[in-house]
C-alpha cells in the first residue's frame, strides 16, 4: 500500500541530495503512508504532535501516538506513548525524543528535509542541517495510482448519493442546515461511518452567493441552492457541485443554468493530455463571456486527492500540461450577488485520449 | 470580547519577563481573541498557517488569511492575502514576512515567547531569543469568565438536544451511524449552521466498548449503546455522555446503571472549592470499587472550554484544588469488553458553596 508513492518520493529526495527527511503536512502523510488520522476536534492536549513521517536510508516510518489504530497500514510505524492518567500527559516530549533520537543517529554533516510549514518547531532539531522541502512533493501527488483512483471513486460514489438526498430535501420552505444535514446524513449512512464533509450550501440571495458553510436561511419561490460538497473516503477527498432549486426556476435561472452547463462540457471536451491547465482555463472564462455573463472570479478548477485542491490547478498562470491519471476537478460558475447563482462541477480522470467523468449526480434543470 | 484573557495573559507574560510572543496553539488562539476558525477540512494549501496571536508592549493582534471574516471580533486584526488565481498561492509567505517583521521590530535581545508545539518551523525567526511557552496560559484557563460560561450553556443546550434525538433513534436494528447522524443533525438543526461534532458512539458488543467513532454496527435486543457527544459552539465545546437500550435492559444492565447515574451523582456532590482533583478521582474511583465492579481505565473527569479535555484533570496525580468558576465534566463508568458497557457524564460549574449541573440530557433507565 502506497508503495508507489513511497519509491517515487525516494527518487525524488536522492536526486536532490537529502540524506534523511521529516514529512509533516498532513497531505504528504497520507499520500506517502495511507495513514489518515480522523480529523482533529478539540481533544488537542492528548496528541503530543501531528503524524510525521520519517525518512532515511530510503526507507519511510510513520511516528504516531499510541491512541491511533495503524492496525491496516503496510509501512512501518513507530507508536510513542500519550494520554496517561498517572502523570501529566508526555506525549510531546515523548515526540520530541523520538525524533531527536533518529535525527542524532545519522552523520552532523548529513542533510535533513523537512516541511517547515507543518512541522512545529519544537521538533526541529536546532543543530540540524536541515533544508526546507514544503510543496516538493506536490508535483508527484498529481498523477494517481491505480489504489488512489479505487479510493477516489468511492469518494465521488459518496458525495453522488449525497446529492441525491440534498436535491430531494430542497424545496420552499427548506433551510440551508437542512438540506446540509440531509446530505451528509445520506453519506455517513451509505458509508456506514463517520465522514469528513464540505464545502458549501448557500442560498441565492446571499451577498456573498459563491460559497460557505450552511446558514439558517430558508429557500423561498425563485430561490437556489448551491450546494458544492465534499467527503473523505479513506483518505481521498471527492468534491462536486450542483445547484436546485426551490420551485420551478425563473427563465433568467434556466438560462443561466443551461449555460453553466455547457461551460462544463465544454470543458470537459478539452481535457486531454498535453494541454496546458492555463489554455482550459482560459477557453472556460471565454465561453462564459462570450454568452454574455460576468466571469467567475475563481479557479476554473484543481486536482484532487488527499486534499481537496491541489495541483495541477485550473487557473490563469499555470503551465503545466495534462498527464493521464490526472483527476481534474472543473466548476464553472454564473454569480449575481444577493440575486441568482449556478455553479456545476465534475470530476474527471485524464486518460490517453481525452476524459473519463467521475462524478455522477444529477445536474440537470428540474 | 475576551479582554479578561488579555490581561491575565499579559499580567503572566510580564511577570516571566517576556518582551513579545508568538501564540500558535489554536485553543490558545480562541481563548485570547475569541476568533475560531472553522475545523480544517481538506483545503490546506489555500492557507498559509494557522492562525497566530502576536503579543507585544501589551497589546494583542491576530493574524489570519483574508479568507476568514473577522468583523464580529474586537482585538485587532492583520490579514494575509491568502488564495489567488492569478500567481502561486503566496500566503505563506506572505504570513511569514508580516511574523518576520513584527519580531525584528524589536530589539535583538528582546526575548520572544512562542508556542513552540503550534507554530510551524518556518514563523520561528532562527535569530529570535526565544523562549517555549507552552502551556502557560493553561492555568488561566481553568475558572471561566461570564462570556465563556455563556457561550458553555449554548454547546451544552444543544448537545442536550443531540441526546434526546440519539435517545429517540436508539432501537433494535439501529445502526450507531443512524444514531450519530440523528444526534449531529438534531444540534445543526436547531443551531442553525454547521457544528463540528465528537465524541464516541458505540454499541456494547465492541471489543473496546468505551469509546471510538461511529461504524456500521446495528443493535440487537440486549444490546446498550454509549453516545458521548460534544458539539462547539462560539469557539466552546460542549461534552456530555449517556447510555442508551436496544430494548428493555438485562438486570445485570440495569444494576451497573444505577450504580453509574449513582456514581455520577456522588461525584457531584463531592464538588466545591478547595477540594483537590486527586481526592474526588479517588473517592469515585472507590465507589465503583466498592460497588464490586471494575475501576474504569480512564480519567474521572476534566474542564472543558476552547478544547474538549483541559486543565483541571480529575486524575490521581492532579492536587490542583478546585475554585469557583471551573467547569468540569465528570464521566464514571463500567466497562465489560464485548459484553456490557455505561457511563453516564455531566458538566458542573463550581460555585462557592457547591456545584450547578449544566447538562441536562436524560440519562435515566428507559
Amino acid at each position: 500500500m502506497h508503495t508507489e508513492q513511497q519509491q517515487r518520493a525516494h527518487t525524488l529526495l536522492r536526486s536532490r541530495g537529502i540524506d534523511h527527511a521529516l514529512f509533516a503536512n498532513p497531505y504528504t502523510v497520507t499520500w506517502l503512508t495511507g495513514f489518515t488520522p480522523p480529523l482533529q476536534h478539540g481533544a488537542g492536549p492528548f496528541v503530543g504532535g501531528p503524524p510525521v513521517v520519517w525518512y532515511e536510508a530510503g526507507e519511510f516510518m510513520l511516528i504516531v501516538i499510541d491512541f491511533y489504530d495503524t492496525a491496516g497500514l503496510t509501512i512501518p510505524v513507530v507508536h510513542y506513548p500519550g494520554n496517561t492518567v498517572d502523570r501529566p500527559i508526555p506525549s510531546a516530549d515523548n515526540l520530541a525524543k523520538i525524533v531527536r533520537d533518529f535525527v542524532s543517529r545519522g552523520p552532523s554533516a548529513a542533510k535533513l528535509g523537512a516541511e517547515m510549514r507543518h512541522l512545529p518547531a519544537f521538533l526541529l532539531p536546532p543543530e540540524a542541517n536541515s533544508v526546507a522541502i514544503d510543496g516538493w512533493l506536490d508535483p508527484l501527488r498529481m498523477v494517481k495510482t491505480a489504489e488512489e483512483l479505487e479510493a477516489l471513486r468511492r469518494a465521488f460514489a459518496l458525495t453522488d448519493l449525497a446529492h441525491a438526498a440534498a436535491r430531494r430535501a430542497t424545496g420552499v420552505g427548506a433551510r440551508e442546515i437542512e438540506v446540509w444535514t440531509a446530505a451528509h446524513s445520506a453519506a455517513q449512512q451509505a458509508a456506514g461511518g463517520h465522514l469528513p464533509f464540505g464545502n458549501d450550501c448557500v442560498v441565492s440571495y446571499r451577498q456573498n452567493n459563491i460559497g460557505g458553510l450552511p446558514g439558517d436561511l430558508a429557500l423561498h419561490p425563485g430561490d437556489s441552492l448551491m450546494v458544492d460538497l465534499s467527503v473523505r473516503a479513506d483518505g481521498y477527498w471527492s468534491d462536486s457541485c450542483a445547484t436546485y432549486y426551490a420551485a420551478e426556476p425563473s427563465e433568467k435561472q434556466k438560462a443561466m443554468h443551461r449555460v453553466a452547463m455547457q461551460a462544463l462540457e465544454f470543458a470537459i471536451s478539452l481535457i486531454k493530455p498535453g494541454v496546458r491547465a492555463s489554455e482550459i482555463d482560459r477557453k472556460v472564462r471565454g465561453f462564459i463571456a462570450e454568452a454574455g455573463y460576468p466571469v467567475y472570479p475563481h479557479h476554473t478548477g484543481h486536482g484532487i486527492g488527499v486534499s481537496t485542491h491541489e495541483e495541477p490547478r485550473i487557473v490563469p498562470y499555470n503551465s503545466i500540461p495534462l498527464e493521464p491519471g490526472m483527476v481534474i476537478m472543473l466548476e464553472p460558475g454564473i454569480y449575481f450577488p444577493q440575486e441568482a447563482a449556478v455553479r456545476l462541477e465534475d470530476a474527471v480522470l485524464v486518460t490517453s485520449d481525452g476524459a473519463v467523468v467521475l462524478t455522477h449526480h444529477d445536474k440537470s434543470l428540474p
